[in-house]
């Protein structure tokens, strides 16, 4: 049994906070305690490809992640399918001769250009893929600010996922999340020389997922609060200057002591979450060596809730940052990845411990090489057969 | 040349503080930003032996500690025994009689029954000891409360080992620090059943010394003067009265809780300053477990400034507790410095990670079985000879 299938398929990209996202003031709708900041990574490295169709012979809403049918009863996805719904009806509504997509089952598949598990913020490019998809078939011509309220809802950074370059997520005050949105601080065009490399550490264990790490830290950490209410206020303002100035030092600095004071409120829980290991440890030290040693911010690290390293870093100095990293994991998986490398030497400057640089090598697995990107965008691509099934 | 010696020898214990003490409103005083609390250890087990001489015929202050001569120009240093002098010269001023010790140069000699390296807070140890030695030499009559006041200028946890039991360093707010000094919350009998177990854990690196730590935190970390003004003086109240009240559940929950805010901080500092290791938060997570699984707090850990665990716990649970230790580190040196664990079986609890007990095994190098101690202890033993040299 086949007939039309409506169908609108997006990319969308990762992103990698800046000022970080920790702790919910609402668990349901996701609102969070304090404002954050984030750069959207490119989409040739890092993305989600999603197709969202509907077709009147569907039997129930199906959704497909790297090949694999997945459930959707989840409250969150269910959150997210039932307000663009809502938005569909209403243009049906008013505009009759529209098809009744809204009472159609979905088909969702989707398709990540990595590894869904590495800790890489998957599920904010997979949540912003799915509402952006929808919105598409759905032909709703809501802002990305409206949608990112939706994508909110499915995972809080997703919100940040719905534009390119540099993205803050304004944390809002009403108790329904209305205002509770991401907006774009710049565009990738406005400071186009951001560069970031990824180093892959393998976690030891199963991390404390982030939904319970952030409800650890809210309920018993008594320097939580002071952090979202006093100290991200005031960075909040710093970083978005810094990021309309394209003032890598301030930008950098902020950056970095914002993912170390997370980690910091991580570890004044009980029972405390630790998320960085030994080895991202190492890369602190080495970056903030490094930093030193040029008497300048020349690279900033950022941790998310695993012990993957972010590094942020301008195009000029991709030849003494890369170098180091050469001459730190020559051998890992990434390198060919990027035809630029090649001609990168390694490099340790003076005063930069060997050992460390042995060290890392035990720790990490994969250097990913990419830098700010665009947001969402359309394409042709499609993943969904005539049937209306996974390709 | 030889002529009469006067000598006097103690020993001091080592303390560890269950509310930690991190950061100094004055470096030269060594006056802190905030008041702690510790428990003293058996000196059976953990003690500095020392022996002040003073003999007209010396020719200059000398220091020797385990064998070793060591320089008496430092600061602090200086500042105790020129402190001690004046006390005894203003002895001998109202007494002409005294033999005019004040003037004679001193020999002091030292020597700990453990490695003074191995991060186990040698020097609180080695300062009590000396204050505590050249008081008794000079005969004077000042309580441990002044001389620890004294002691305090040499290492500031020095002031808890002129006590034993449970002692808190009261912060005090003079600007000479006339009013910040140690008093005893409560005596080893009082509270005689603490126990305590030492993990010795191998730093990999030379880690940040914590006069240096500390500064970096006082002036980086924009949580840490919350900690400082608001958390710790709560604490403080909450410990002290777990301490008389023999309360070992609010003792030990907040003994974590402050332990894990401290490392916290220094996460939180600019560039962050690491002291523990994935060793201490393997450990961390063991006992953690533990407790949980037994839904009680049965051992409290907490970690100074390097990656060593001290875990306390109550006598009476220490069948569970070493007999978990024992399955972790079987073969460890220290098990046979107790005669009692002979007969403790390895157990481990149902649904404690067998693989969390195989990898502390790589990283724990000793353990070191003791309690609650008394304070310094003069003694006819002493380590001077009839020329004013070690033995």
């Amino acid at each position: 049994m086949t007939g039309k299938i409506y169908s609108a398929s997006t990319t969308a990209p990762v992103n990698i906070a800046t000022l970080k996202y920790w702790g919910k003031r609402d668990t349901k709708l996701n609102l969070p305690t304090n404002s954050s900041i984030s750069v959207t990574l490119s989409q040739d490295d890092l993305r989600t490809l999603t197709t969202a169709s509907a077709a009147d012979f569907f039997q129930s809403d199906k959704l497909w992640l790297d090949g694999k049918e997945e459930s959707l009863e989840g409250p969150r996805l269910v959150a997210c399918l039932s307000e663009l719904r809502a938005l569909r009806k209403a243009l049906e509504d008013a505009n009759p001769e529209f098809p009744p997509l809204s009472k159609y089952h979905l088909h969702i598949i989707s398709e990540n250009n990595f590894p869904t598990a590495a800790g890489l913020a998957s599920s904010a490019a997979g949540f912003a893929a799915l509402v952006r998809a929808i919105a598409n078939l759905y032909d709703l011509h809501q802002s990305p600010e409206d949608l990112s309220r939706i994508a909110r809802q499915g995972s809080g950074s997703a919100c940040r996922s719905m534009f390119g370059g540099y993205v803050a997520w304004e944390m809002g005050q009403e108790a329904d999340g209305s205002d509770s949105r991401a907006v774009q601080i710049a565009t990738q065009e406005a400071w186009p020389d951001m560069k970031a490399a990824i180093l892959v550490i393998s976690a030891s264990k199963k991390e404390t997922s982030s939904t319970l790490g952030m409800q650890t830290t809210v309920n018993t950490s008594t320097l939580f609060k002071y952090r979202a209410e006093v100290v991200v206020p005031q960075r909040f303002k710093e970083m978005s200057k810094a990021i309309v100035n394209k003032d890598f030092e301030t930008f950098g600095k902020l950056t970095m002591i914002d993912s170390n004071q997370f980690h910091a409120v991580c570890l004044d829980s009980s029972p405390p979450v630790f998320y960085m290991n030994d080895t991202s440890r190492l890369v602190i030290g080495l970056i903030e060596k490094f930093n030193k040693i040029h008497d300048r911010v020349v690279a900033a690290y950022t941790f998310d809730a695993g012990p993957n390293a972010v590094l942020y870093y301008l195009e000029r100095d991709e030849p003494i940052v890369l170098g180091l990293l050469k001459a730190a994991v020559p051998e890992v998986d990434g390198w060919d990845k990027k035809s630029y490398t090649a001609s990168i030497a390694p490099t340790v400057p003076e005063g930069v411990d060997k050992r460390i640089l042995e060290a890392l090598r035990e720790g990490v697995s994969k250097i990913i090489l990419t830098g700010v990107g665009s947001g969402p965008q359309s394409t042709e691509e499609t993943l969904v057969d005539s049937n209306g099934l996974p390709k």
